[in-house]
């Protein structure tokens, strides 16, 4: 990282990029109002810091030795852009400030009434912004993979709908990139990409996702630790792109014996990202859950522990849902959700704002 | 499980109970103001329910699937003495009722002076119990193991120290029993043993403390499942013990890399053991974290889940401590915890007594 | 699965298909000299089994439980065409037959000098086909990503010295695709596909590269269960593509502490699979150590546990190495193991044969 | 560590001890023919190693950075007594040195006929050492728990068969201690303790069998790192006895879904701990797989991976076994795993003796 001094001219800056790219490194630029840092995306170790420090309008030339350093606590510190509380915005909702975001909606897409119907009910449950699956990622070839999977005329048509519902109900909308080839059809009509969590190690695709210059919604995989899920958000800010949002959406239930649930929340990663990065983190209950039955506590227990949000799957019949009925909970529940989440929020806002 | 007839004799319930021994299993009696029941410690295999469903005085024979029968919903469900919110007392204070119960204090008791200083930190914090380890299980043979390890009479002395403390600050007082050749010492001093992570697997400390019929703080081994959590609690409850308490503490972390915390906290882990069995659950977020600044929101998090309680490891002067000084907080922040965790507690408490 | 009678005509092979589609499933045909046997691709609870076996030339209509169906040992057994033992052909090598099969050459290529040296080495030390990386993935965006990631053309002149070096020293070229974009250029270069273990979930690319027809070496993801790992290599037998490698890699360390390897060695899964499956699987004991002075021993047991080959990365100075030094093992090295191995194969064959 | 001069008098080895005991730290003297090296056990960061460096008859000290100092190479570098190939002897079999080591019988004791028949059948297929449970842990505490649960006789009878069974089939006895109770009682019969995985953390039990001066059979818990592992190891050496045989049975299997065995057997421990320690170490692929198709390929990659030997479970007649049955092989079956072990051992040995 370079910290130039406050009155650095464009020059200098320039001059520092010119020899950054000598070293066959990239450059990461932050202006602020009071003066520009710049991140080094590459291998740090081919830099002579001492010789950047001498460079003229440099004030300071620091090594990060992590493998997240433009996502890191360190790099946002200096560079006033990314200061904290850091807002990611999706259309005109913020994630990541005082108050806590909802993002709610089906799993799957299955036809315009149901997907207009929930996006009513969660909007009038207080939800923030509207999620719904037309590639869907499955364990089985040989399950229901999204009407996406129906063809291109499908995808567009369930991808109209959802976009028409966003603006009927006045809510952003965020839907899941699952392969390359979707990214160009998906940037027509989303505020917001997702990336799931068995694609967080795809860095092709995340690098193609980051080029949009959209928010990303990045989930960890389920097998993932926190160190190696930071380093691959990292492919997304590597390319300029640092409105993202992490989720923690369970990792995989240990020990021996009956899974009492699809996978384990780990919270412990909420208050530990928080200190490590400056960007703003949300959890998914439902995946975590995989039962509907365990909502409520989960999504108080990840807000109590410091998330910025939580994304939740909603049906108004989960039994008639073609993918993850189990899961679901109905707009009354997820009314119930954000009312209690609301408050306990609240109560833990002050300690985030000491740290 | 045999569910007498509400008019059941005692002479028939005798009768059920030597039929049962006939086949080589024990029954564990569990009498309410309304009807008996009788559950069967053993292999249910070799049982013939039919046989028993046609005894005089038996209203039902049902066989439980899990290996956690005597402990399970439904044989709370049949028996009133267990019958929910079950509150298991540790001196004069409940666990499992409408109020959280905290219980806090040192890792290690290192003098008496020490113990004094924080057990009144915690009780002006608004602790309910006093914890604190004469025999501390270590990783490492060549690291501290509590004043226990010097010999009988300093153990004594520590014990007496706890035990005064606890007088002196109107806390009953549980401490860490670490093998069976301490079963007894214990037993006259504290109100409650606690089972540390690590005998999870140790039946036979389980059977022999289980006999002394005091109350049980029972913790879940890092590496366990929840079946075998259970399983193994129910070795307790087959010598005629129902008092435990459960207690997450953190699993061993997922993935690769850098490990931020000591362990993961499963929150999962709180509203499936409430869905499972009728034992009420507590948390420790300072081994689950072991790093203090994670304490408060991992805390919050845990009762928002629905715990029934926490225990924490406080210190005056956390740099002072010989045992695991950097997850120490101090009572100053334990009142914040507490606090913060009491209002949460308000707002869950409609759901779980909703299911 | 459709098993049709030996008798059957194409017209009612083509019937069958028909029907298969009308519910909206596709048809996986294998023929054999003495019979047709017909998988279905979808939810097979969509059909009516019983239907279906009524069709005029259709002997047995069965289900097959597992998400594994076209992978599946009982599937294998009808079709003749998967009759076991099962060899996949890369070039004119085979994988799965009586003999051990090597894989072996640097991790990353990094110059025409180095490939060409490293190839003659493992030939000469009895390898059969000839890796190479082109497009690495790498945890840190900030690491070395390969030749590839330099540029087309840079990633076209690797290639051709692959292409060239495989045929100079009559080996097989294997090579990793890391994203959708890459798999039309690869394809005019190896002669068989690797999906890295950290696109095992990456369910487009797999699509993609099955429909080359050519063999693909598929690897384990490390946090990955067994039936998720044969779950998605089913999309690539979706596509009609069977010639499948599986590789295990090492899963993710267990436990608190130290690591002292990159990964654990599952061997668990190896005569697992391979009685859940007519697909060979081979061993990389180089990702699984990240240490080379495990190499001999990972090997040699991995062929002890019935593994039909191994992929090892080899350098004639490790040292020197750009990726992964640390792990690779020299040519010298490398022709003990393939020694050792042979004799240890030839030990354990017959057990396979039993099975 | 404090490395004696080779003609250091008794009175200066006298003189460190004394210094030691000074620091609250306990000594551990390793005589050889040629010089005497002492261990320190307890938290060196309390020791000056300078002034010991100084005492007369010192020649060396030395700080050892792991929590296993007493089992680390390096402390057995320099005590000859501990000199490689370090064979630790049960009876007169000894397990660790040019020759694998086999072990073998029944999970749980039944009867004296049973084990009598199984004795001889694992006698004559090459086994050197006899196995047989009397006090079985258990998951359930509704499962038949071993003869040794009926009560002390029936414990004393089946230790008497064991006994009896070794002297007539000419092969030393092994069975496992689960709780301290039992550990006087079990010193009369047997020639090796068996500790088994879930009492590995268990330290009060550690230390009270160490005492006994009887080698210990000591397994890994499934949920172990490796670190963990040796370091409890290191309670047992901390009393004295180095007389330790590692086991690697099976860690937790990894991931979601189906589980196809019922743990992982971790072969990657097998080298990596041959480079920590000096200590011989087995394999256990009874526990590991929990069934028998997969004993043979198991075995012999647990051998090809360097072990010193295995512990299998027999029975004459597997379906009969009212523990484990599932899992269990037939002497004919041992003698196949036996043969083809002997061999791959031979292929192998070079390898260890060349680190």
């Amino acid at each position: 990282m370079i910290i130039m001094e406050s009155n650095a001219t464009q020059e200098q800056i320039d001059q520092v990029i010119k020899e950054i790219k000598k070293f066959r490194l990239r450059a990461d630029v932050s202006k602020g109002a009071y003066r520009t840092v710049i991140g080094l995306v590459g291998d740090e170790n081919k830099i002579p810091f001492t010789h950047f420090s001498t460079l003229p309008g440099v004030k300071e030339a620091i090594r990060i030795e992590t493998a997240y350093k433009l996502l890191s606590k360190e790099y946002g510190k200096f560079s006033e852009g990314l200061s904290e509380p850091f807002v990611v915005k999706a259309g005109d909702i913020g994630i990541g400030g005082d108050e806590p975001t909802f993002i709610a909606g089906p799993c799957a897409i299955e036809s315009k009434e149901q997907l207009f119907k929930i996006a009513e009910g969660v909007k009038m449950a207080g939800a923030h912004i509207l999620r719904g699956g037309v590639f869907k990622p499955r364990s089985s070839v040989h399950s229901f993979q999204g009407l996406g999977a129906k063809g291109r005329e499908e995808a567009e048509e369930a991808l109209t709908w959802l976009s028409e519902a966003g603006k009927k109900f006045d809510m952003p909308v965020v839907t899941e990139v699952r392969g390359e080839a979707q990214v160009d059809l998906l940037a027509e009509y989303v505020d917001m990409f997702q990336i799931g969590a068995r694609n967080m190690y795809n860095q092709d695709l995340l690098t193609k996702v980051a080029k949009k210059n959209k928010p990303v919604l990045f989930k960890r995989h389920f097998g993932a630790g926190i160190e190696e899920f930071l380093s691959f958000a990292e492919y997304i800010a590597a390319e300029g792109n640092k409105n993202i949002v992490l989720c923690e959406r369970g990792i995989v239930p240990i020990g021996k014996g009956k899974q009492y649930s699809r996978y384990t929340l780990d919270l412990n990663a909420v208050p530990v990202i928080q200190k490590e990065t400056y960007l703003p983190i949300i959890v998914d209950p439902s995946h975590a859950a995989g039962r509907r039955d365990l909502i409520f506590n989960l999504s108080c227990a990840a807000i109590a522990s410091g998330a910025d949000g939580l994304i939740i799957e909603v049906h108004y019949n989960p039994a008639e849902a073609l993918v993850d009925g189990r899961q679901m909970i109905t707009p009354d529940k997820l009314k119930d959700v954000i009312d209690a989440c609301r408050k306990i929020h609240k109560l833990v806002l002050p300690e985030r704002n000491k740290s």
